[in-house]
């Protein structure tokens, strides 16, 4: 297929590579040009301008928020330049409201509009094991098929709605955050205890909690090794403030979620908003005079 | 081997089944005649006094708290009445403060105690698929293990420190009701969004949180039938309550924890102390207005 | 003076009544023509279209919520309608950011903005009683200190930045809140040991808790009277709302509002949107089971 | 009247002088020496055992903790030495089960126990400004009238029962760390939206919050002069902790409560136990980035 795609960080990156080895033609766009010529001696071609990207049958994004997406779109004619019955496949995790909005203009402009967030981290991108969440109609979903099946593991349709795909998204990033906040509490209480943590680790991941999310950052905790360059806390923030936001507007309290949010707030504001989202385990540590 | 039992609650009962099963010769004692009877069809002894259960090798309790441990242990004369160098072998989530006066009290009578908390609901302990956290000497837990192999699926061993096996359990508490709680909170923003929660649930299952606790309490709350006999939120409750306590004791802040104490105290206030602490997502929902 | 003003509600009617008592020439819109009718009866002056307002020196508005502000100055065309000169006064509770929008809008008009919102009840409004917290610049805050003296026993001048009179009256009713919050948190334990409420109450506000806060919102906890149609949930819920989102844009946790903001969502997620947000305490006191 | 007096603290010290300036004959006790010494300059007898505190008509306590009343009463003799009809005056801050051991120790030994905890800081009690709750059967409170009139501004009778007035106390104490809790995160956005603190305070306490807790506190936090001798972290925890215990024993979520909790654990856990709990906000301070 041909295909337009903004957006290449840490994992647009490695999705692009993935519709590149699959055979699709990939038209890249970068605000930072020099990541696109890396994706350029891979095959990719350069957009010179951002609406090359939209001259395809499928335009991908994969931005870090509302304010990117909409800047593309709306401003600088991303929306206008996709040709009638185009596809723009939205990857980045925004808030629920541009997920509605962007279904409502790209149906006014005879186009389609699908969300599909991923859940992986960007090995799992690299390794084109993504788990894929899209919400549009069936039919436009199913010519997104081949992009999917190449840069996921699997694809799990939510419903014809795209902003369903959305809050399932954030509701997940907020169920992955509470286990890193919870996870931290409890390794800072072993800690202070005297107890191994990798062999409480050991006991969790091989009992109940014997879940990948588990798993990828119990390690992480237990080693102590937080710098890794997964998903910034400032990105997590954004999330828990979108999920806050979904939550908000359907009279949802969510207090964990607020607690999280505080405790990113937190970190952020202590200078680690680089930094990987496990570091909210750092800061239980911290908080508990490690 | 010869092995006193006391405590035949939803979880004893069928620990102390599989005892039988296994060829153990078991007396059993429960404040409620009636229980014992049950267990008695199925070769069980029946002890006339609470101390007769102490003349075997091991005496196994499985109680509902610290209150009724140090009552048959220290008031009722069970301590005194185990022979030298027997195993005390406590499976009832108590405080780490009373696992310590354990430990030293039985040392101090030359003989053994082993704390083995157990994670797994009244199904898993009939099917014999507990998991088990034991915490005592090397040599102690080698006599124990024809026990541990007759009622568990897998048995960890945290430390010869007993009180180390009861920290392990709470927080595993603690990790198990923040699941509850975070699911509760992302079922209702998910209800109130209009989106299937089974699908909701699937998808999250399937992904990155496919561990036993996800998908047990997820189908609870996405089919909305809380009230299994599972776990009171009573006892949810008093589990919570340890595990801050032993926080507090190694000055730990669990903010997390706090939060769902003081939901699981909303739901005993309410009327609910009886009910599975599944319920605490049943909460969310009510505080969503749903 | 000639005064226009905008928002007759619980708050604004009164506010206008007395500027008209102090001598002022005030002409009047609502959206509902019956509230601004029954001023006409104290010598007010209807607008027929909403511009009229804007003909005076200053104009001022008292409404509910960004939306409603931002629909007058800038979609119904008071921006463009306020001579060179002429003043907004905003006592409406708003955003940080709207604040300073506004603030921007009128200095390129060749206009001057002031945020005055107040401190007190309807009660208090009707005696002119109001505590007035202003941010502006010097010379066009005493060009508006005649209505000032008119509606308020008191006037704080915050700093030249609007603004600044918008984050303090944001921080100010949360900490109103966390007043509410807290006493009814203290009232349900009180209630439920067999305290007399009006015994503590008497106690706590004769010693370190002798503010007005106290004495207001403690009699109404005490008197469980809280249907009093002072200040509506769902306003409230608007404030924390805001003054999370202010404190989110300068980075600063405040764990405490989350606290009351979720509280508060779940009044209105129960259908108290409509009562006076002392109800946070009757909701301290439902979830304790009284 | 003859009195004695176990305690010379912070609290204790400048209590115990006032009674002996009204003229009382004071016999005093501190396991530190060298306290006790410094009141014999002023008229006061010192105890060579403890017991001799118990030998006048009434026996004062002003302790830190559970366990230093505990120790006192029942491990050192002083409840039995304690002579017929004699009074024990409790105005330490202790649990509610504790008041309630008490009460009925002293009933059975034919003695009376009132608690009479008391609102101020040190400077208060050297002024003989405190307030004063106290719970006790009138006759007996009559009695000890003139002692609480020589350390007190005024002295509030909530009810016959002693362990009344202990939960009044501790109630009070999370009503007050509620408002450093909640200055602390609203100074922390002030400061950080770069508006001056001493202005903000100025506003707040000379409008709604013009009670001595604010004024006193808040100066604190705008001066940013936090280390003052008043009352430490280590037992405003304490106290938090005695105050969900009793909400624990009767059922009230304290959402507030448990969130000073952990923050006080907080503090303490890196280091600030001996401080002023003012420091609460100075750890908003910190945690927001200031």
């Amino acid at each position: 297929m041909d295909v337009g795609f903004i957006g290449l960080g840490h994992m647009g990156t490695p999705i692009a590579l993935n519709l590149l080895k699959a055979g699709h033609r990939v038209i890249v766009y970068n605000r930072t040009r020099s990541k696109a010529a890396a994706l350029a001696a891979q095959g990719a071609q350069i957009a010179e301008q951002i609406t090359d990207t939209c001259r395809g049958e499928v335009l991908i994004t994969m931005l870090s928020d509302d304010a990117a997406v909409e800047d593309i779109m709306f401003r600088l004619g991303c929306l206008s330049a996709l040709k009638p019955n185009g596809i723009h496949v939205s990857m980045s995790t925004i808030s629920v409201a541009l997920s509605e909005r962007l279904t409502e203009a790209h149906r006014d402009a005879g186009q389609a509009y699908v969300a599909a967030p991923v859940f992986g981290r960007p090995d799992a991108a690299a390794a084109a094991k993504l788990f894929i969440v899209a919400g549009g109609a069936d039919t436009v979903l199913t010519r997104c098929r081949p992009l999917f099946d190449a840069i996921g593991q699997k694809t799990f349709v939510i419903s014809p709605q795209p902003s369903d795909a959305t809050l399932v998204k954030l509701t997940g990033n907020f169920l992955v955050a509470s286990v890193l906040e919870s996870l931290g509490e409890a390794f800072a209480l072993v800690r202070k205890s005297g107890i191994d943590p990798h062999r409480y680790l050991d006991i969790m991941t091989n009992s109940l909690f014997s879940a990948p999310v588990y798993k990828t950052y119990g390690s992480i905790i237990a080693d102590e090794k937080y710098s890794t360059d997964g998903f910034k806390m400032s990105l997590a923030l954004k999330d828990m403030r979108l999920a806050l936001a979904a939550a908000d507007a359907k009279t949802v309290p969510m207090p964990t979620a607020s607690l999280i949010r505080d405790h990113l707030l937190e970190g952020v504001a202590q200078g680690e908003g680089d930094n990987d989202w496990s570091n909210l385990a750092r800061l239980c540590a911290r908080n508990a005079g490690l």
